[in-house]
């Protein structure tokens, strides 16, 4: 592409509300322009990107033998009644009236719509198992749109729908999935992590979210230094310590700690590390108060938490009137040893496993030192209800977690009969009797990866895209072509040879000079710059520099033929 | 493909309201489904045309240098509002309310969004010419959505818009679209033709209509048989004959025609062809009648009559009641000679050359005979105020006109300053002076191409696609797969060298019997079938068929792969 004859616009100031780097950057380059809250054109660059994305995930989507169809934007309201969601789904769902004051909704996703096209075009299992998928247009009526098309109300998806005779067959189907997305983030050209996800209102079994990772995604995960696991750190498995707890050695003593209350505090004080430290949580039981001990250097972990049977399915903090009523106690002083029999004390993997402890003393202003479980202190269940930390065992047995941050770009879910149950989705088995199918459902957030993919690569001068999903391959810039025939004619040449090789190659022929001409081949991320000038070909060379290095190097015309073929 | 891995399901029945050729074959092949009122759903096999469609336009216009962009389908009333055409545009416009109850609606066009997003991007007239086009899903709310995708709400739509400083510049972008249009209809395989069209109410100067021709088409047209020339047959231009009028040889004669009132009647009753009669038609002219005069076997082009100077923009019939008023007879036998002075003749040019011609009498139950224009009827004025027929000489001096129905495909418009002026569209021109920019729109109906490729290439078997637009090229069927292994082994053979030259083949491994295999496999349109038959092995040959040839024909391994390489 000769850059004269495409449209590129950079712009120097973006808007105070564009708060993350892709955001900034696709502003910046030009890559989208806004035209609503929470809604994009999608410039010539900009798209030239999200081809890209589609082009893999298609590719990738046909290979795992999926087969694509298009759905419809704008879906009949008495399709989602049949499922429920017309009123559960809330207020992202954008309700529509057409001129006969029929009512519809821009599909926000396709459950519904699979369904009815399956229960139509499905009849006998020896169609199944069978996978659609499209890459469409979609809308959420998010409430707050923010971080450009990260979390835009319009967006592009790619989302899979499959359906199977047996369980057993959509977790086949899951596992190809789960591959093939695999392949696809890697064929992309980004770090990330297929990690467990809690399936939470969707239901079903099986559920694993794609995150790439990045300093400023939303989500914490964990995963294992020497293997596969991952997961969101509010699911991930705290094993016990590897070494069992040692023998109590100290007396049991109450310390005055007249003003500290906080493990930091209590533990300087007192000359303790927090490890060595038992922090005490009461929240609501199903009558009456739960006590949660976790090391001081831990968190509770609120899912791991609800789950507990002597919670009701939620962890709610005890107010402090009714801590101080049970206990006699202010919150900061409460602690395991002697506490009311009533009061259940549910530990910690970890917290259990230290000996000689500091915790709160049951009295205002005290703590003690020196308590040991058991003699001191009573357990009535030892529970995994703490966050991991880096460092953790892996719970898969294999090397030790690390915690980064991610992007939700893809998740897998197995659906179970969920959808096709409410809508009476059935086939006839092999002998002739209606079967409820079962349904797995497979989405990627194809604009919402380009966004992902930036934060992952950028630097201050602009975005550094991995060469899969970059515009262009190589910049061909040339120095003063205006004035100097050889540059113009050598840089010509080179682009027709590169592009005969079937290379995508940026011609920058705008005529700019080198400094401006630079930056913005940075700001747009080209992974590969050439640069023509007369002292160079004066040399027989070319200057070649990589996005992600901060050199040049001289490379004569041979040499990057052969590099670039 | 195998087909046992693509969900293939036609259907023998279709709902009644299915009325074109092309909505039923959609159905039954089960191309789209239908999921609300012209809303579709395009199946596995359905999509595989409309992407070829896609690509295949995608590729003339980027090869005409236009840039591809996406823009939202949702778009803030607003913008509209800037052309007023949130009111105007009328039912078609889907409205919409988000959460926050600010108004949106469903694009049914780009104009507003595209000058918007100019007037952002372009600042200087360095940056023109430039032409942004997307293909994206456009949802109008037509009041009776019928023929399935030809005239559906929700459909997909190749929009582009071009911004220019000058008129000339328009002008020539303006030629290489209608030059891109014709590349793209020819690549598609279909008969077309570019015909001049009514702008209408949508401004501007030059539009062409690109139309598919088949009879089932809803306009119909006219074009030579000799040259390029084309129009729609309310446009076309109608001759004056090329013999010049004969001087009266008969003497002009009242005949009583009691009951005869129509050009058929009187003709037949008189023994003359309708050609020799004058058929007179009294309109509301700006104050009083006027008197159209065409030959008996012509019609008025009422388009034409409507821009007479006579009248006020459109041409009414009077009532019965204010013909008999003013010429004391009724409509029937009205007739140019001796019609009251106030009333204007306009008489069509093929009428002005009749000589010795019937007429009305302007008395009831009576016509003239022998009558002449000039010695016994006034001519206010001669004008083209007739349709075109079948053997009219072409307007452009070549051939003679054939006329055909056709499907409207692809619109190009000069826009002109319309959308860019209510909007304040301006660039820098060279002396530094804000200039609203020219447009040019230029409009591909994608998903109706593949109703109206159908509509013009089927037969009662079903679908005969032109090549370019076929889902396969080819399919194989083996007979008896199941029991003959050779059979089995030399069909899916023949795929792999087929699918290795890089030619889309299907191969049917179903398992059907021949005569339901044969059936689908005409029904969906694949232009060449290979039959791999015990028999035919035994004799080292395949049965090969074209879909639109009867006959098979025996052909070996190696002419077959020499045919299609």
């Amino acid at each position: 592409m000769r850059l004269s004859r495409f449209h590129l616009a950079t712009v120097k100031e973006v808007p105070a509300d564009a708060e993350i780097a892709s955001h900034r950057l696709m502003l910046r380059t030009g890559m989208i322009r806004k035209l609503a809250a929470g809604i994009y054109t999608w410039s010539p660059l900009g798209l030239r990107v999200l081809s890209k994305v589609q082009n893999i995930v298609r590719e990738e989507m046909n290979r795992a033998g999926a087969v694509e169809l298009l759905m419809p934007s704008i879906q009949p309201k008495e399709l989602w009644e049949e499922t429920g969601r017309w009123e559960k789904f809330g207020g992202q769902l954008l309700k529509i009236r057409d001129r006969k004051d029929a009512a519809y909704c821009y599909g926000p996703t396709h459950e519904e719509v699979i369904t009815d096209f399956a229960r139509n075009e499905l009849k006998s299992y020896k169609q199944l198992p069978v996978n659609f998928y499209q890459i469409q247009t979609k809308f959420r009526d998010e409430i707050r749109p923010r971080f450009g098309v990260m979390r835009a109300r319009e967006f592009l998806m790619k989302d899979a729908y499959s359906f199977h005779l047996t369980a057993d067959c959509l977790d086949r189907e899951y596992r190809v999935m789960y591959d093939a997305y695999g392949r696809i983030f890697t064929r992309l050209g980004l770090q990330f992590r297929a990690v467990q996800a809690d399936t939470g209102a969707i239901g079903g079994n099986a559920s694993h979210e794609f995150q790439v990772l990045a300093d400023s995604g939303e989500d914490a995960i964990a995963f294992s230094t020497d293997s596969d696991y991952a997961a969101n750190v509010e699911m991930a498995e705290a094993l016990a310590p590897a070494v069992a707890r040692s023998a109590p050695s100290a007396t049991l003593e109450r310390v005055a700690t007249p003003t500290q209350k906080t493990i930091d505090e209590v533990s300087a004080f007192l000359g303790m590390k927090p490890e060595q430290c038992i922090k005490t949580i009461l929240v609501r039981g199903h009558d009456g108060l739960v006590a949660l001990c976790v090391r001081g250097d831990h968190e509770i972990n609120e899912v791991k938490a609800a789950k507990l049977a002597e919670l009701p399915g939620e962890s709610v903090l005890a107010d402090e009137a009714e801590i101080v009523r049970v206990t006699g106690t202010r919150p900061g002083f409460i602690g395991p040893v002697g506490l009311p029999d009533s009061i259940p004390v549910i530990v910690d993997r970890s917290a259990a496993a230290v000996a000689d402890f500091v915790c709160g003393g049951n009295q205002d202003g005290t703590h003690y030192r020196g308590a040991n479980w058991e003699r001191d202190a009573r357990i009535t269940r030892i529970a995994d209800i703490r966050k991991v930390v880096e460092g953790d065992r892996s719970p898969d047995g294999h090397g030790t977690l690390k915690i980064a941050r991610g992007i939700e770009v893809g998740h897998v879910f197995q659906l179970g009969s969920k959808y096709a149950e409410a809508m009476d989705a059935t086939v006839l088995d092999d002998a002739g009797k209606a079967r409820v199918m079962q349904m797995g459902c497979y989405g990627i957030g194809v604009s919402r990866i380009v966004a992902a993919a930036i934060e992952q690569n950028h630097d201050d001068a602009g975005i550094r895209w991995p060469e899969p999903m970059a515009p262009w391959r190589i910049a061909i810039c040339p120095i003063n072509a205006a004035q100097n025939a050889q540059v113009r004619e050598e840089a010509e040449k080179l682009y027709e040879d590169l592009s005969a090789r079937g290379i995508e190659v940026l011609l920058d022929d705008r005529g700019l000079r080198p400094g401006p001409m630079f930056a913005d081949i940075e700001l747009i991320g080209i992974p590969h710059r050439i640069v023509v000038s007369e002292r160079g070909l004066a040399a027989g060379t070319f200057e070649y520099r990589k996005r992600n290095e901060s050199e040049n190097r001289a490379i004569d015309r041979e040499e990057l033929l052969r590099c670039f073929s």
